[in-house]
């Protein structure tokens, strides 16, 4: 077995995006992220910020933001001309080359794909506070209402465009708690199941 | 990090008992399946058929068999009562000795325990299949129903006592799909992760 292409969801704090560079870096493979948000910047001619901002999360639990954000010349709204668009582009990566993708329901997007492997990265509350404020400092406010809504959006989008469940394990081969496990030994387990 | 409790919570089909029944024994430490159903029977007093039929079945979806099955002298559900039995068992095996519990919720009734390493199998529709007709024979009459109903009873069970999404992947410190690993490298890993 031998999968080119990683998918990382994760939790906000749990280090999936870290541990996607890591995977990315230890086989030697093409890694997406922010270089995904600037393609798809550049595919609907939205900025970053924007997509940043609005590409992760769905329409579905604020109709006001939804509203605002309006819709195309063609109709459509602008949270699924985004969505029409990574899934467009994530596609074209995974026909391109080997390469970890992180966030952006690739997961889905690529789910018929056989040379995957599809990842989720979580852990518990303590050590997802632990993480961020030791990353973003001690003047994070609220760090766990943080943590919740970012990853209530995600969830939210998630479900909205694939109709499945964020985080329900039988979406993704494999899923690890990096709190118990640590990043490290998440990178290990992740290289040798890719099959190098 | 050393985990001396595994317990293993799988859909039909996954291999999940197989894969506890053989880290219980790369491990050395004992394996309780059939055995637990036995020690429920004992201390309920009903039989082992009847606990392994009703022991995983929550009373939440089929009001019928649950009127049916009556209530204890104390006034409690049949099914309560041996909830109750199956969460003081499996608390006592713990304290007890090094183990591999498979399913019945003892992910959910040892969360507070910190030596403990919680573990979700699944796989595809057609490997399951393949998995049970391989062990049963072409006589599984509709495998995916019989399938699909065994894991939504197990799923509506640990719902009713856990409050929680069977299969949800925070649940568990990790999630194998081992239709796409297979048995030998889902047994490898979890040895891996507990810590010998």
């Amino acid at each position: 077995m031998s999968k080119r292409i990683i998918t990382i969801s994760r939790e906000f704090g749990s280090g999936g995006r870290a541990i996607g560079k890591q995977v990315a870096e230890r086989l030697g493979i093409a890694y997406y992220d922010k270089e995904l948000i600037e393609k798809i910047a550049e595919g609907t001619g939205f900025s970053k910020e924007f997509i940043q901002e609005y590409g992760e999360h769905a329409p579905g639990k604020n109709i006001f933001s939804y509203s605002f954000l309006g819709r195309t010349a063609s109709g459509m709204s602008m949270q699924d001309y985004i969505w029409t668009e990574q899934k467009k582009i994530i596609k074209e990566l995974a026909d391109k080359e080997p390469c970890v993708i992180v966030g952006r329901c690739a997961d889905y997007i690529l789910r018929r794909r056989e040379d995957c492997l599809h990842v989720f990265v979580h852990a518990a509350m303590d050590k997802k506070v632990e993480r961020i404020v030791s990353l973003y400092g001690e003047t994070v406010d609220k760090p766990e209402k943080k943590l919740r809504d970012i990853d209530k959006k995600r969830s939210v989008n998630y479900q909205y465009y694939t109709d499945r469940e964020w985080g329900q394990s039988q979406n993704y081969h494999l899923c690890l708690d990096s709190g118990v496990f640590g990043i490290e030994k998440c990178v290990d387990l992740i290289v040798d199941l890719a099959g190098k």
